[in-house]
């Protein structure tokens, strides 16, 4: 079995209301060292498989077609085995 | 600088409605190697501080104050300098 650890971010030049609606939570909690805070998602999807490339391929796919917004996001992922 | 890169997760024992709903996508999409889905958070914060005790322990009182509901999720997270 094979894991995809999938981060998904908004590009860089998006701005992200959450993560700024955090920072001035944070500033008023009294953290004032807080610079900049970023919220992005990160998904987990366990595959009956233990063809990399394959599913590799399919998690390219998945991203692409349900996940990430090409519009206004990137995602990068890694795969990990499982070991059961 | 020190970035705080924070993972905030259900609790295995809690059910995951989202990663169901995209499980269930992905099936009816016809990925049906996909077994399982957990979405979760990642967050990073960047604090104007080079102190690894301090800045630590900060992160800990947000996740604990602010990110993470102590009810239904875990949260981990670790610090990478930020070269600027």
């Amino acid at each position: 079995m094979l894991k995809a650890k999938i981060f998904v971010q908004l590009k860089p030049s998006v701005l992200d209301p959450q993560g700024k609606a955090v920072t001035n939570s944070l500033h008023n909690l009294g953290f004032d060292k807080v610079l900049q805070t970023r919220i992005s998602k990160y998904i987990e999807i366990n595959f009956d498989s233990d063809d990399r490339e394959d599913v590799s391929r399919q998690t390219t796919k998945i991203c692409d077609s349900l996940l990430a917004n090409p519009n206004t996001e990137t995602y990068h992922f890694e795969l990990e085995e499982i070991k059961s």
